[in-house]
């Protein structure tokens, strides 16, 4: 018998959504892809809603989360700060903790 | 600032969900109100909603979790089972445990 206890966290400010799963995967795609039209392709999301994410987080975060650069010889990308790097770091880094917690729970639905 | 961790949980068995918030909450209507008409009725849904609901829990625990009376004084009714109740219990409490871990890591969220 195959038993999981999963989890979904979001952390809201003042009670609005600030960072989800969602907002963290578009941001990991940018880090990796440097450019957000090419994180929304590889997630399969349009470049508007891939935009609103990113814009919302950016609006609420006390700092940036992402640097745009335009023009240049690669003709410009989006980047992850510092910032927000920090922030999807210690989102996965919670997230991880949650599922641990979780998964000492397991025996206890076991046992009834 | 307001800042929330906030987290969702469901129990999945073969991976398919066993138990998770609606489950629960129709399961609690139940023991509160004695009846599925009733608990549905409580809780805005459609009786045949919270019996599908009630129905796939049933299907997977390892006991029923709810028994059902019919006629009587009364005129019958539903009831959770010890089974049953200390399946909610269990869930209320990995729930809350979950939460408590949550707000441990507010800290690091602020210090960032």
């Amino acid at each position: 018998m195959s038993l999981k206890i999963r989890s979904r966290i979001w952390i809201e400010l003042e009670d609005q959504v600030f960072l989800g799963e969602g907002r963290v995967q578009v941001l990991k795609a940018i880090d990796e892809m440097g450019s957000l039209s090419k994180a929304a392709k590889s997630l399969n999301m349009s470049y508007k809603k891939a935009w609103r994410l990113v814009d919302s987080v950016n609006a609420s975060a006390k700092r940036p989360v992402i640097i745009s650069s335009i023009g240049g010889k690669e003709g410009g990308g989006t980047q992850l700060t510092p910032y927000g790097k920090s922030l999807v770091h210690l989102f996965d880094e919670i997230n991880q903790g949650c599922w641990d917690y979780l998964d000492t729970q397991l025996d206890k639905i076991e046992q009834l």
